[in-house]
């Protein structure tokens, strides 16, 4: 069993890796860290638990601990949740001082020497943790997982690359609320609305999708353009995709090329993979957010509606996900889990 | 002042007619029609009236009669608030008795001498009424206004079309539910959730979109793809426009084009045309559904986000206009006001 | 293995049935009836399935037949989720036919010889099955569950009753949409709304509310009053209780007697028994119904609040149920458990 | 024309008090205060306007001050949408320096010589303004309007009160999210979800009823118990109110009571002041929030299903009024033109 460090623990993401870990087989949470506001204080009493499931009983009486190497202690794994404002320094801290990090803030997505890994798509990126220790001199590492929408997406377009190439992608999101943390969207603002924007997702989706679709150290080269929208929805983002592929590819032959898609992390059977990644749903008007968002336990993609696209002799399909789950937390613990299946932990 | 029947009076659209006839300058609602589950009920009685404001006096105790000429005398105009499923052969049965109907049924909108109009952008289909006259050898009309998502994207593509041409559009709508009529969606199915399908909205959009942006007798020739979802708003569709241009088009000149852009509409100070069809709005967060979609009284779409498109080489923004006013009987009621004011009434 | 009929499977508390039966230790849905618009068709063709989880594979493909003692054959139990407009003469059917019905219509609730069973309330009840057979000369059984609402309250009273007495009763609830069955309520009419009617629902929540709590043949002497509401949520009756008791009774003493409280279910432990009925929620804004409506697997209730209340020296205090569970088939179940241990089965 | 000060101007009431005011015959908005994060910004650019229409354009351009005497300068009358927290000491600091305050906080509501004014109810409370300027030796002063809930369930108790006396008022409140400021409640404590517990505003509908409803220096002799809970809706509180009045009221009575009762600023033709106090709604599933709530122009109060109250020996109804309108800044100026109009000012 290894010790892990949930860093930023009492945030939104936070309280999904502190969930997600309860009754893993491999990790447990031994320490939580947190802001210095919750420094000392029981887990239980730092956070505002957002879950009908009540908090794990071991976390629950955790102290809560600064995100620093010296007051994190006997760990053999850290999962950061911390906002992108603070996390690359303390990511890079724990790194130096020797801990394999699992992030899921942005700030170090896009370093070229770290990989930005969804398993089933760019498994192979772990060979930029090599990398990554020659350059910095350290024995940790840091290992980051797509922003959500990004992440949900990429595994979608990971057979349509590899079968039929892609020249381009277009995507408009309808985001869930607890992509933007707690507190979070006032309810002021999303009741009866729709607000069509957050701050650089679109951007994230635009060079994070090339990173996780290329070689290691060279992006894909297709275009992507995205426009993203938050909904009145709890959690599960949805996506209308359209795709044009290099070669022609029939809504039937990119059905069957999804629906026959697996990645390392289920031969490997990995305890949080799901058994299939993309689940194709073929009812009409599927998939819906609160119906299919937890398929895999929430490490599913669903995709429906695969059908032509006129305007760019292509296809287009919606494609849901867990924003928390596949999307964030769930993303990071395979991440972890695919590093120990690969001898990097 | 004009004599008008509303057919479909008791319905979602044929009450906001009933709205926005109370008060009008020239016509006044002498008539109202609907199904025979209501005939000779009063229209208060046989209506579940959705808005806040009470239901217009003179029009709460007016008789409800079949929509069939006979029953509907002494009018000058009709408004069709038909469902799509009955309006087509009734809408004809008044043009050939000689009524000018304002249809906002699907039935007769690709029929090639039928105008499918939105002023603004397409006036000079009027003259179709003339050959619809000839071939149909009646002396009425039928006169449809766009699928509700169709009349916000073509207004707003109208000014880039005119001055930049265009090759491509894509676009992805968050409909509303009033969309969908009354009853309606089941709130059951949208609490919480989105549902990515709306029957046959894509494939309108698809086509007249064309038919509006066209000649009169020869549809525009570029391509558009929609992707149609129903989210949990009241009114007003919003819909993620990407859009690739014929010459290069930056987004200053985009959103310049649109500022500037007046219909004929505006020209001739028709009664419900809005000073500016198109609000451009500035905000990195508008517009929004609930803040703008009464912009001009509902007869104005807002634009914001215009950004430029790295996948289509063009340009993407964001549209919203109100549905069932922009999108339905209030550009119903505009068509009439166009019709009058170029002497086809 | 008890071979079950669900009558009225199609609908949101028949498929409730279905899924709370599966991988039931005694009973497992062998038949399933639905109106005559289904007759012929697969259970999952016939049924607009509103959950995430997926129709039990053994159920998926079961034809639906007539809701007739003569269709439904070979089978050990009915539960009934019927309909209240034709739930009276179907039931009585199949009583004449030897069969116990478990119903979940309001028809026979209040008949003097019929159970309104909430057994951890009232179980003594199940001697009125006697009478019943006597009186109607038929060998099988009706046994009613209560409404939602009133399920939810009287679990809360009972320990009250018990300990103190009650004199007053006083409720205002606010219920969820899935209580109003499927399509039930229109979005339009719940989006930013609260309907302050739901039809029968008081007067429900006033006769049925003294029927369980008092004896078998005597209803409870005390007094109720309730005023209904419905809010935009999916599942979970939340309900403000006002009790004026006979005896003192601090909120330490009524948190007590309801954190104590066990019935005769549990103490038989039945499969759908929850640990405890009643669980004491004691922080200031709990319970919430998104968070505790599925305590006890949705067949706890959950309380919180409990503290003085000024108008009728008495005490106040929030109880929330998952109304379609503890509230519907859920109680219905139980119930057909309740009876085979009491060998009435 | 009187110059007014709005201090707490950039928050949810403060933003009402400048919409309200646009317009008015009486005042005008010439000085907006707030706290000193937004001294010196311009009106518009400190503000989050929650609004469809747009910042009145005078005021839109206003530098924002400190809200203190020295800073606020050349005004007649002083409206105060200060958060309680700090209101109170600088509601008197105003009052020193000989201000007329009408103030929203509830920092002076229960002091013993400030008016709790709801003036259709309570006119005749003014005169504790020449006791408070006695005592406290200013020749300012302090007037103070209910809480949002009580000033609304206080209207419509009023004829009830008057006509048959009062024993006891028990209330169960379904409160709109603007209520709670802005960014107030998290939109992910609300989506499907109520929260049964609104601070402090149990206390404050159980004490501010007795005194607005007895005399001026005399609380009404009555016991009231509240349940608050806070649902999904944008604006406008619902509450369920059941009565035991002294003597003998019908529903019938009590209608009668309630749609023939106006008060003074009825009879001033005060410019706010609506109509009718209150208006009945005769449908059964009426007063409904959205639909209702703009009634007079958001200062009528609603009320429908007036009925007997089984538990009480009295009767029971549901109340809406518009929260931030009647409930807070509307009622604020309704005072002022009242104060006005009965030269306090």
């Amino acid at each position: 069993m290894l010790k892990a460090a949930v860093l930023g623990a009492t945030g939104m993401v936070g309280q999904i890796f502190v969930r997600l870990l309860e009754g893993h087989p491999w990790f447990e949470t031994a320490v939580v860290a947190a802001s210095e506001r919750s420094r000392g204080l029981k887990y239980k009493e730092a956070t505002r638990w957002r879950f009908p499931t009540p908090i794990p009983e071991k976390v629950a009486d955790l102290e809560v601990v600064d995100p620093t190497p010296s007051a994190v202690k006997d760990v053999d794994i850290v999962f950061s949740a911390l906002p992108a404002e603070v996390a690359g320094k303390i990511e890079e801290d724990f790194a130096k001082a020797g801990y394999t990090v699992l992030s899921n803030a942005s700030s170090h997505r896009m370093d070229p020497d770290v990989p930005l890994l969804n398993p089933e798509v760019n498994g192979g990126h772990i060979s930029l943790i090599d990398e990554q220790r020659r350059r910095r001199k350290w024995d940790g590492a840091i290992v980051t997982n797509p922003n959500c929408s990004t992440a949900i997406m990429t595994l979608s377009l990971k057979p349509i690359y590899d079968t039929f190439g892609i020249k381009r992608v277009i995507v408009s999101t309808m985001q869930a609320l607890s992509g933007a943390g707690y507190p979070g969207v006032a309810s002021l603002d999303i009741v009866d609305n729709v607000i069509p924007y957050i701050s650089k997702e679109e951007e994230k989706m635009q060079t994070e999708t090339l990173k996780i679709l290329g070689e290691p150290s060279k992006p894909a080269d297709f275009r992507v353009s995205a426009s993203c929208h938050r909904v009145a929805t709890l959690d599960g983002h949805m996506e209308a995709v359209f795709v044009e592929p290099k070669n022609e590819a029939s809504p039937e032959d990119v059905a069957k090329a999804m629906n026959n898609f697996i990645g390392e992390p289920q031969k490997l059977k990995l305890p949080t993979a799901p058994a299939k990644p993309i689940v194709i749903k073929t009812e009409e008007d599927r998939p819906q957010v609160r119906l299919d968002r937890m398929e895999g336990g929430g490490m599913s993609v669903t995709v429906g509606r695969i059908r032509k696209d006129p305007a760019l002799d292509g296809i287009k399909y919606i494609v849901l996900g867990h924003n928390t789950i596949r999307g964030a937390a769930g993303c990071s613990i395979l991440n972890a889990e695919y590093l120990k299946a690969k001898k990097y932990l």
